[in-house]
Order: structure tokens, then C-alpha cells, then sequence
């Protein structure tokens, strides 16, 4: 098995730009994206698999399973826009590349110039009104991402982005495609998610693609994902214990 | 060397169902396969060998070594089925895949559409009767599976398979195939066999299948196979220090 | 790169045995073989090299370097003998199956239908006589390895065994062919170099195979053995800090 | 995505000497080497990427994103050179392999005949005039390099080399190529940047090529490095936290 991308439709799209949410620190990306999906009614029109996941599956509440996989949805608008959504992050460093890899294929095939990737960054401190900090693969994007309430400061404090947010950014340079990572200031434990960094990352989305999305449910929704994180972490600390076999305190034979 | 099977014969098998139950949380899966293959006498007929289990042998009590693999016996019955037991689960994240892909050649071969993955579901205390709760690819099939004595709940509490009984269920369904993950209540202690989750999942597939079994050698057999495993356990001590090799304390040279 | 092996000479050899001894517990089997093979004037013919040995390189007293590697000696005697002796255990799971595949290609090449793989017990104290205890990839075979001093219990002390010593045994016994581990019990510090046991193998080893080597320079040799071993390990001891990279306070970034 | 070099552009030169300078203890090859690019105005030609480097991207203090590469820079002067530096070294035990095969492709691309490889060598001591430990392919090019300042003592105090300084120099021999590792001795916390050491360093490979370059910088550029390197270090804590996915506390799923 590889990893792959099963279309469901090939959509038309006009120069469309990927958004990437996946889960990270406060889950800020995963959490902003995924209302965004719906509250813009986007399509899913692709799903990627990948020998690079946990090797579990989910078991949703009406006892119907589902394997970890990463989800693209459409939407369009003023600009079109391809949403790439999924239950976690690759595993194994190589994971992280073959999985990359294959989005930028995808990108591709829909002839995508521009990637954005959105994620929070820890600070240790909670704020009033996070900012959005920023990240640019070209530097003459920044008058316009600035101009979407995006911060640039003198001196970034944003060292090192880790995982799909950066690396994808990271490929994607050595493509010569354009891009950016939006990252929302958050306390950053990556257990607690944080509905006020997913709000002004939403809100610059909005501004940059001229969106129309009501936000009074935002706080609701992330009530509801909060709830539900904390019922399938309590679930999987029983699935977890000691589970990944180890040559230590090997005792699984039968004869 | 790559995963693969051998196979000692080719069974001709009408609409097989594979179970499968390799060690995990309570040993259940192991436990009630092994102890269903005893009894039905079903018959070995092939083997999987992988790159992706612990670089070891087992040494048998009379002294002859045998590897690590998965088996697989065959039993003719009003439903045919494939029972699939083996030593260990796989190692490696990307193990994990490339074992459950294998078996699913072997189903293909076989033209298997149905699975069913037995294993534990630690709750952290000990009932006395202890529950099998199920996980559907469809949700078609919870009727049947309900009638044999699965409990699907309002809010069912497993979060997360993980391992092969949850990966296999995640591919097979990426293949339209049909299946269900049954999983015994127990106090969730990986190192402690669970005789009665076992036997939960037993009467459940004895109603599925209208198998005819034996219990009353059920304990009798956990009992042998604990006093087994705790030998292991404690042989394996030894042999398991630091035996891995590490760049850390490296002192093997000999000039 | 892949592992692979590089022959300095092909000779001709018939129906030679192959003896492991690299690394291990109380490095019983690295000692033993390097013994016999310096006593014996055994003479070198091959090389293997792999991705799987740690990447480092070896820096000998006088100032020049050695890679990693496991070497092929052979020794023409009544009985035809290969000795392979190495560094260090392969890395990573994978690494060990494709280490022992690739010796298994060496075997067939030489025609080798007998494989003893020499390694240390660890059972916890120190004793007087230690005895070699067995495990056979087919019984038939026992009569013989008892005569020259194995010992096959009633009930095998030995559970599993791991590393090369193992798995090596357990893919020739695919490939239908015969062989033995002979693992002398030690106290099982591996970073305790056992004399004592290493001279019962040896002693099995000469009864076997009718070799006649002088054991007097042993003692002598294994002092030699310790004391560069613990000078190496204190060496490494500098090296090995935190020297594999991590995510974690990552801070080797220069601008 | 594999391993690849891409170049900038292909320069004439003649049997040049290729000088390595990754991230290490000490970080003495990374200071000394970048020290030597900036001074002797070498000309970048060529970059290489991997899947075997962290799975992030830096964000240099201006907001723009930089992935994880290897550089080669040349230099023409008395002896042509390819000085070689890199934000990181590989990660995972196959990943150094794969590298420094890589490497090794560009040597044999340019007809390089030898290679240098520079780091450090942790002593736990601070020493006022540090020695520069040598180690050998060929134990011919000693009298060279000991005319240059490299010593090579009667035992020399390093037992291994790991990392690519180490295993670039094993691969190296097996294709009969020449070189030396320069180790500078240094305190050994691989946080402290050691810019005594570099110094050293540095003033042998002067000697060794006739080079001419002025020294007075190296603390100012040192410091602003220290700076840097301290500053990276604290935010990269924030990231680092938990970000690697791990199945224990799998708390990701959004439904």
C-alpha cells in the first residue's frame, strides 16, 4: 500500500488556492478550516490514504468505522478555494514527505499556485485577541497578506514550523509556487483547543478571499469538537496502554 | 525479504468469512480463535512471514525454534471460515499496513467478503459478564451481528481500534468489503488473559455461525496458556536488556 | 546503498558449516569465533556492508579508520568451516532481515546446509562450569550437538532468542535447512565480555568439528578484549550525547 | 520525493578536496567551515534535499521560510575546494546512508580523490589551545595533515566518529577515496558553540591549502551565531511540545 489519492470528482477549478487545517497545536488550523468547510457548504472531491497514519481506525458514535485518512473539499467563490482537512498528522519523518509529496501532486493537477497552511503557535500565555502570525515563501506576497490582518514583525518569532504546515510550504518553494503559513497565537498545550486563535484566522481568510461566513456558531461548534476530543482521548487511554508491541516484556506466544 | 504468504494447500471454500485474533489487550482475539481452531479442528493452510515482526525466534519447550508468522486454518461448516492466529502483532507503524495488505491478498484470493477482528476493550475493572461490543464497516449489518449477542450502544465507548483489528476492518472497507470488530470487555492489562471476555466472543460466533463447542475446556486451556506465557514472559527478561542495539554506550568493538 | 556483500575470494569449500558470533550478551559469540578464527589462521574472503549498522565509523588506535561490517572467514579442516564475525548487530527491525537475508544468500552461494549461531544466557549469576545450552531448527539433529556437549533440558530454559543469533536460524529453516544455537550461559551484563562461557562454546565448537586449538592464550586475549572495550566505552560515552538529532530543542540552525 | 542534488551550476575544477562542516558538538564544523565560505567569498553551486531531514521548515527572521538542505559551496585557489555545510544532519539511522551516498555522487561527479570532514570531539574540559584530533583513511596522508597541526597520538582518544563526519569517510575508503576527519576538542555540550575550537580548525586547513584568511572576525561572527542559534532554541521549544504524533493520548479526531 501507498499513499494515494481517491478522487471522488474532478472538479473545475479557477486558479485555486489549498488551505491546509490539519491537527497541531491548539488545533487551530484543523478547528478554523473545518468550519469554514461548513459553513461555505465545500465539497469533498478527494480523500488521501497513507501507509504513514496511525495504524488504527476510528470508531464514530453510531459504531461505523472509519480509517484515518486526509480529506479535500472545494468551494467556489470570488476565488476558488481546494480545503484540506484530516484526523492527524503523518507518522515516521519519511511519513511526513511521502504525504506532502502527494498533496503537491494534487496541487498539480489543479494547477494550484498558492498554498496556504494554518496551524496556532504556542506563545504560554493566553491573549485577548491572538494575532495571526506569518510566514512567506516570497517575500512580495507580504503587502497583501498584511493588508488581511496577517502579522510580519521585525523579527519573527515564529523559528521553525513543524510538520505538514511547514513542510508543505517547504516543497512547495522548490516548486516555485507562492504561499504562506498562518499561525494564530495560543497558549500552546496542544490538548486545549483554542476558538479565539481559530477565529482570527478565520477572519483573515474571510478578508483575504472576501468570504461571507456568520461566526456566531464558531463557539458552539468548538464547544461541541472540545466535548468530543476529550471523550475519544479518555476512550483511547485504555486502547493505548502498552499496545505498540515492544521486544521488552515480550509475553505473546501461544503454543 | 518481503511480506508474503505460503501456502500449504488451497482450500476450495464457499463465501468464507476470516476472523481474526492476534494478541492484544486480554489476549481475547488470541485466546478465542486458538481455542475455536482446537475444537473445530480446522486445518492450517497457510502462513504469512514478514520482514515487519521482532528480529527473534521462539524456542519451544522440546527445544526446536520456530519463527515468527501468522496462520491461517480453514474450517467447513454451514458458513466456511478462515481463522487467522498468530504470535505477535506486527512492528513498525508501516508494518502494520503492509501485513493487513497482505492478508487482504489472501481474502482476495479466496473471494472473502465478510471479516470479523476479535480482540479485548479494556474498561479498567473486572465484570462478570463482561460484554462484546462491535464496530461495523456498515451499518447494514448491525441486525445480524446485534442477534448474536453484540452490543452496539447509544454512544458506543470504543474511540479508537488500533492495531490489526482496527486496521484491517479500515482497508477492507476501502474495498466495499463488509465486517465487524468484536471486541470482550476486560479489566485491560495486556498481561493478563482474560478467559471470560474470551468466551463472550466465543458463544458470539458459536450463535453466528451455528457452531457447535465445547467450552468446559476453556479455563482449563487458559490456565495452561498463562502458565506458558508467564514462562516466557520471565525467560524473555533476560534476553530483552538492552539487547537493541544503541549508539548510546556503544561497546561492542573488538579490534 | 543497499547491503550487499564484497568478496575478496571465492574459494572452493565443501560442504562447509556456518558459525555466527557477532555481538551480544556477554559477547559469548564475538569472542568465541574471533578466537577460533585468529587460532585457526582462518583466512578472510568477504565483506557485507549495509545501511543497517549504526553510521558511524570505528577509529583504531593507530589513527585509522573501519566502517562497520560483518566479515566472512573460511577455515578448511575435516569439516569445511565459514566464520562470521562482526561489530555490532544490525539497526532497526528491518535491518536484521535484511542482514540475514542477505548471509543466507552467502550460504547458498557456498552450498551451506548447517548453520550454528554461538551466543551468551544470560541467567543472572555467575557459574563455575557455565553449560551451552541449545535450540535446534530440526531435532533430529539433537543426538549429534549432544554428544559434543549441548545441552538440551527437559523443559528449554531458553524463550526466545534475539538478534541475528535468532532470526538467522529461523529463515534458514524456511529454506529447509539444519541448524543449531549454542548460547552459553553468562550473567548477562552485556557489557560483561564472559570468558568462561565463551570457552565451553569453543570447547563444543573443537569436540564438533575435531579442531585442535590451543585455549591457554584465551584468558589472555578476552583481558586484552576488556580492556579496549571499556576504553572504547568511555570514548563513546563523549560522543553519543545527544548527538542523534531531535525536534526537540532543535538549535543547530546558522543563517 | 528521494534524495537529490540540484544543481546551480556545474564549475570547472580540478581535483578539488571536498571539506564537510554539518551541525555537531560543539557545532565546531558548522562555524568553521560557514566561516571560511563568508571569508573566501565561495560561490554556492549546488544544494541537496532529502526525506531523511526533519519534517519543518525555518522561518528566517525577515518571514521568509528556508527548508532543511545541504549546500556545497566552491572555492578556486591553490587546490580547488567544495566546502559543504547544512542546517542539520539526517535523521534516522538509513537517512545517513542515504545522504551520504548522495554526497559521494556529487565527489564522484567533480573527481574528487579526497575529503575532509571537520567537528568536534567532546573532552569535558575546556582547554586553552585545543589539539586537532586526526583520523585516517590511508594512514600514508599522515605526515600531511601532522605538518599541517593535526594530531595523531600515540592511542588516539577517539573510539568513533558518528554522524556524517563519521560514515562519509567509511563510505568513502570503500571506494578507495582519501581523507581525514579533523576533530577539535571541545567541552562536548553539544549546546555550547565552541569558537576556540573552530579557530583551530581553521588555521590547519589554512596551513594545509594555503589560505589566507583573516581570523579577527571569527568571535564577532561567533557571537552573533550564539545569538541566533540561542534565540532559535527558545522558540523552537514552543513547537516542539507533543507535536510528534504519538498514539498514546490520540486526542486528534474531529467527526
Amino acid at each position: 500500500m501507498v499513499t494515494e489519492i481517491k478522487y471522488i470528482e474532478k472538479p473545475e477549478l479557477n486558479n485555486p488556492v489549498l488551505i491546509e487545517g490539519l491537527p497541531g497545536i491548539g488545533n487551530v488550523g484543523r478547528i478554523a478550516i473545518s468550519y469554514l468547510i461548513d459553513k461555505l457548504n465545500a465539497k469533498k472531491f478527494a480523500e488521501l490514504y497513507s501507509p504513514y497514519f496511525f495504524p488504527l481506525v476510528i470508531v464514530n458514535p453510531n459504531s461505523e468505522i472509519s480509517g484515518l485518512k486526509i480529506e479535500f473539499y472545494y468551494y467556489k467563490g470570488k476565488r476558488d478555494l481546494i480545503f484540506l482537512i484530516g484526523d492527524s498528522q503523518p507518522v515516521e519523518y519519511v511519513g511526513y514527505y511521502r504525504v506532502c509529496k502527494k498533496i503537491l501532486e494534487l496541487c498539480e493537477e489543479f494547477n494550484v499556485k498558492e498554498i496556504i497552511t494554518v496551524g496556532g503557535f504556542g506563545i504560554g500565555i493566553e491573549k485577548q485577541k491572538p494575532r495571526v502570525l506569518g510566514a512567506l515563501i516570497n517575500l512580495d506576497d507580504m503587502k497583501k497578506y498584511k493588508e488581511a490582518g496577517v502579522y510580519f514583525g521585525k523579527e519573527n518569532p515564529i523559528g521553525t514550523i513543524y510538520g505538514v504546515s511547514g513542510l508543505l510550504l517547504a516543497l512547495a518553494k522548490e516548486k516555485n509556487m507562492r504561499g504562506c503559513s498562518m499561525l494564530g497565537e495560543t497558549i500552546g498545550y496542544p490538548i486545549i483547543t483554542d476558538p479565539k486563535a481559530a477565529e482570527e484566522v478565520i477572519k483573515v481568510l474571510m478578508k483575504l478571499f472576501d468570504l461571507k461566513v456568520d461566526l456566531t456558531d464558531l463557539n458552539e461548534s468548538i464547544k461541541q469538537l472540545e466535548d468530543f476530543l476529550k471523550s475519544i482521548e479518555e476512550k483511547t487511554k485504555h486502547l493505548s496502554q502498552q499496545l505498540q508491541p515492544k521486544a521488552e516484556g515480550y509475553y505473546d506466544y501461544i503454543g
